[in-house]
């Protein structure tokens, strides 16, 4: 299944810079960035869990803010991008 | 439907901070802003081309990216969202 993440991370504080860097690299784990704050991520229900169990020990609830969408497995045709590209793989399939 | 576009405008010159307000500006007249750079919208498919075109035309192609999720129209168990929440209202549906 396609999981969709983005986050908003407050970092008016130094404390949001070091969370920024930590949901971050903790995303790189699971999944792909596509976007500065905006990784995709293919997932099997336990490995959701864990990511999503994952961010929410990760981020500030009060000042930060994680969405989940999830696209479900026949995503190829409700992922579209213009403009400037990076290439995603999972397995065979490819978003451009 | 349920669109969410997230896009990352580079504002490494002014020109890019012009495009990344016009962007905002244009995604704030058909949905709703639920992180800095990330939106939903309520969208039919004549509306959905209509914003597609749009962002089109104000992004830098070569520069800047936008993504469309489409999570069609029986969307509300498959958004979720953690931290800080911002209340949005589509007619009756409510995500928090």
């Amino acid at each position: 299944m396609l999981l969709v993440i983005s986050y908003d991370v407050n970092t008016t504080e130094p404390a949001g810079e070091k969370r920024l860097r930590k949901v971050a690299r903790f995303c790189e784990k699971y999944g792909v960035r596509v976007q500065n704050s905006v990784f995709e991520l293919e997932v099997d229900p336990a490995m959701e869990a864990a990511v999503h169990c994952g961010l929410e020990k990760l981020i500030d609830k009060r000042k930060d803010s994680v969405r989940f969408y999830r696209l479900g497995s026949n995503w190829n045709n409700k992922v579209e991008s213009i403009g400037r590209k990076q290439m995603i793989s999972f397995g065979k399939d490819l978003i451009l």
